[in-house]
C-alpha cells in the first residue's frame, strides 16, 4: 500500500516565512517539525516511508529531500508545472502502478494539521479497506464544528454500514465553498462535512473514472506511462503537463462517480488556511497572546497578539489583535482578521519585481 | 558669548532606537541629521562651536564627540551623575567663568525640534540682548497650539516693552505639568507659554540665583570650582554630585527670582517626546502612512501608520494606529497614543537584567 502526500502549494498565505522555495508544508509553523514531517510522522505507523511517494514542484524539491531523509529520493516526483490534483494524483498512479502493479493509494494533502493521529491513523486504516474493493472511490469527510465559508464539502447520501465500527456513506455531491447563509444549512441538516482532500483508492480505480470523466488528462497520462523510466520521461513529461487541464480530482471525478464513499471523521483536523488559523492553534498565555517557537516577546498592554520572531526581541504595546512575524529580510504585522490578505503583499512584491522576498 | 547644551537625557521613550549610549538626541529621528546635530547646527550662525558646550553623562560622551567633530573636545563636560538641570547648569556656570569670564550662556536643551530656524535664532539674539543687563535671567515661552498636559507652564506678569521688535514679560509664576481643565484655561487666558527649557543669562547671575535659592548646590559648585583644571577635578567632581540635589532650574531657582523674564515664541517648536510626536512630524502618505529613514514598506489596507526599518521590509495589513520600530536586535510595535508605556518596557528589560537591550 502506498501513500502519495501532495505538496504542491505555494503558500501565499504565510508570508513572509513561506517563500517560493519554502511554501506553509515546508514550515515548522504548528510545532517544532514542520508540516510536511508531521504528515509523514502521523502515517508512517501504517505505511512505510519507502511507499510514501511525495509530488511537489522543483523549487521545493531539495528543501523537501532534506527534510524527509526516510522517503526515498527517487519517491519525489516533480511536476513540470502544478495543474492542480486531478493531474498530480494521477501521475502518482502511474509512478505507483510501475513499481507495484495495481495498489491502493492513500491521497494526503502535505499541509494539513491533525489534533489526534491515533484517531487519523484509525480512519485512514478503516478507509484503506473500503478501498481494497474493486472500483471504490473513498474519502474522508471532517465533521463541521462551525459553518466555515472558506472549505468546500461533501454531501453524504445513504448509510453503508460500517467498516472497522466506522459508518461510511455514499458520496450524494461534491459543494464548492459555499456563502454563509449555505454553510448554516448545511452544518443544520447534518449531511455536510468539510472536504479533507484525503482520497483512497486503488491506482485501477481512480485511472479509470480519469479515462472516463477526464479524458484528456488520460490521454495525457497514456504518453507520460510510455516514457516513464525512459532518457526522455523529462521532456515527455514537460511536453504534456504543458497541456493538462488545470482541475481538482473533486470537480474532475469525485462529483461524477457513482462509486464514491465519505468516512465522517473527527480528528481536531485544521487545514492551517491562514496566519489567524495559526493563532488560533496556537498555545496563549491567559492574556490571549502567544509567543511561537521560544520567541522572546514583551506584551505591555496588549491582547490576543501573536508573535513569531525567533532572532528578535519583540515588544508590543497598548495592541491587540496583531500578527507578528519576523524574518530576516521582512516583517510582517497583520491585524487579526486579514490574514487572507497577506497574498495581496505577495502580489504587491511580484508586481514591482521584489523577487528577493518573494 | 556661549551656549550650553543640555545632553544628559536616558531617551527610554524611543526604545529599541534609543539606548543607555544612544539616548533621543543622538538620533537622527526628525531628519537625516540628529537632533542634538540639528541644535548645534541650528546656533551656529550665531554662536561659534568654540563657545558651544555640552553637558552630558559618560556614557554618551564618545557618540557625542563623534557627532559634532566641531566642538572642541574640551568642551564636552561629563557629569558623573545626572542632577537634573540647576546642577548641569551651575556647573556649565563655573567652565565659561573659568574659561572667559563672566559672560552670557545660552541654556539649551539638546533634543527639541524646531520648525523656523530663523526666527529660532531671532528670538534667541533678542534674549541674549535682555541678558546682557546686570542681573537678568531670561526664558523663552512658546506659544500654545493647545491645551497641552505634558509640558510645564510659563506665566507672565507685566509688559516690560520690545527688544529688536519682540515684547518680553516679567514672568509671574512657573507652573508643572497640569490637568486637562487647568490647561485648558491657562491656553484660554492667554498669559501662559509651554516651559521650552532655554534660559539666557550671565554666569554671575545665574550663579548669584543659585547661592541665594540653592545654597546646598552652591557649596558644592564652591568646591568643584577649586578643583577645575586641578588633579582631583575628576574625584571632587564624583564626591560632590553624588550628594547633590536633584532639582531643576525652572523650580530651584526661576520659580522664586523676582528678575525673570519671558520672550514669547512661536518658531515650530516640538519637544519629540514621544513616538506618537514623532508621527505628528513625521511626511505622510494620503492614507497617513510615514515610512521614516528611507524604510522599505508595504501598507494594505493601512491607515495612520509609522514605520522606521532601514534594514528591513515591513508589511502592514489591516491595521491602523501603529508605530513600528525595527533595529538591529528589537522591534517595538506600539498603538499610537500608548506610546508614554514604551518606558515600561525599558523598565521591564532592566528588571529582568536583560542589559543588551538597554
Amino acid at each position: 500500500m502506498h501513500a502519495v502526500i501532495m505538496a504542491g502549494g505555494r503558500g501565499t498565505r504565510f508570508w513572509p516565512r513561506s517563500r517560493e522555495k519554502k511554501p506553509k508544508h515546508l514550515l515548522d509553523i504548528t510545532s517544532d517539525r514542520t508540516i510536511i514531517q508531521e504528515t509523514v510522522d502521523r502515517i508512517k505507523p501504517i505505511i512505510d516511508p519507502k511507499n510514501i511517494l511525495v509530488v511537489t514542484g522543483k523549487k521545493q524539491a531539495r528543501e523537501l529531500k532534506k527534510q524527509l531523509p526516510h522517503v526515498p529520493s527517487g519517491n519525489i516526483i516533480i511536476e513540470p508545472y502544478g495543474k492542480n490534483t486531478a493531474a498530480c494524483i494521477g501521475l502518482a498512479a502511474l509512478h505507483i502502478q510501475k513499481k507495484s502493479g495495481d495498489d491502493i493509494m492513500a491521497v494526503l494533502p502535505a499541509d494539513h494539521a491533525i489534533g489526534n493521529s491515533d484517531e487519523y491513523r484509525k480512519v485512514l486504516s478503516a478507509a484503506i479497506q473500503a478501498a481494497a474493493q474493486p472500483d471504490t472511490l473513498v474519502t474522508v469527510g471532517i465533521k463541521p464544528h462551525s459553518p466555515h465559508t472558506g472549505f468546500g464539502y461533501i454531501e453524504r447520501g445513504e448509510s453503508c454500514g460500517r467498516i472497522s465500527g466506522r459508518e461510511v456513506f455514499r458520496v450524494r455531491s461534491i459543494r464548492e465553498k459555499p456563502d454563509m447563509i449555505q454553510a448554516q444549512s448545511f452544518v443544520k441538516s447534518g449531511n455536510f462535512y468539510w472536504n479533507s482532500g484525503m482520497f483512497i483508492w486503488k491506482t485501477s480505480a481512480i485511472l479509470d473514472r480519469i479515462e472516463r470523466f477526464l479524458p484528456e488528462l488520460h490521454k495525457g497520462l497514456v504518453k507520460i506511462k510510455k516514457a516513464l523510466g525512459t532518457a526522455h520521461e523529462a521532456r515527455t513529461l514537460a511536453d504534456v503537463y504543458k497541456k493538462l487541464p488545470s482541475i481538482s480530482i473533486d470537480y474532475g471525478v469525485m462529483e461524477k462517480a457513482n462509486n464514491a464513499f465519505v468516512f465522517p471523521a473527527d480528528f481536531g483536523w485544521s487545514d492551517v488556511g491562514s496566519w489567524d488559523t495559526v493563532y488560533e492553534l496556537a498555545v496563549k498565555n491567559p492574556q490571549g497572546n502567544a509567543a511561537a517557537c521560544s520567541s522572546e516577546a514583551i506584551f505591555e498592554n496588549t491582547q490576543n497578539c501573536y508573535v513569531y520572531s525567533p532572532k528578535k526581541l519583540v515588544a508590543i504595546v497598548g495592541a491587540e489583535d496583531l500578527i507578528v512575524v519576523d524574518t530576516k529580510d521582512a516583517l510582517l504585522i497583520c491585524k487579526k482578521g486579514f490574514s487572507q490578505n497577506v497574498k495581496k503583499v505577495v502580489e504587491k512584491l511580484e508586481k514591482e519585481k521584489k523577487k528577493k522576498y518573494l
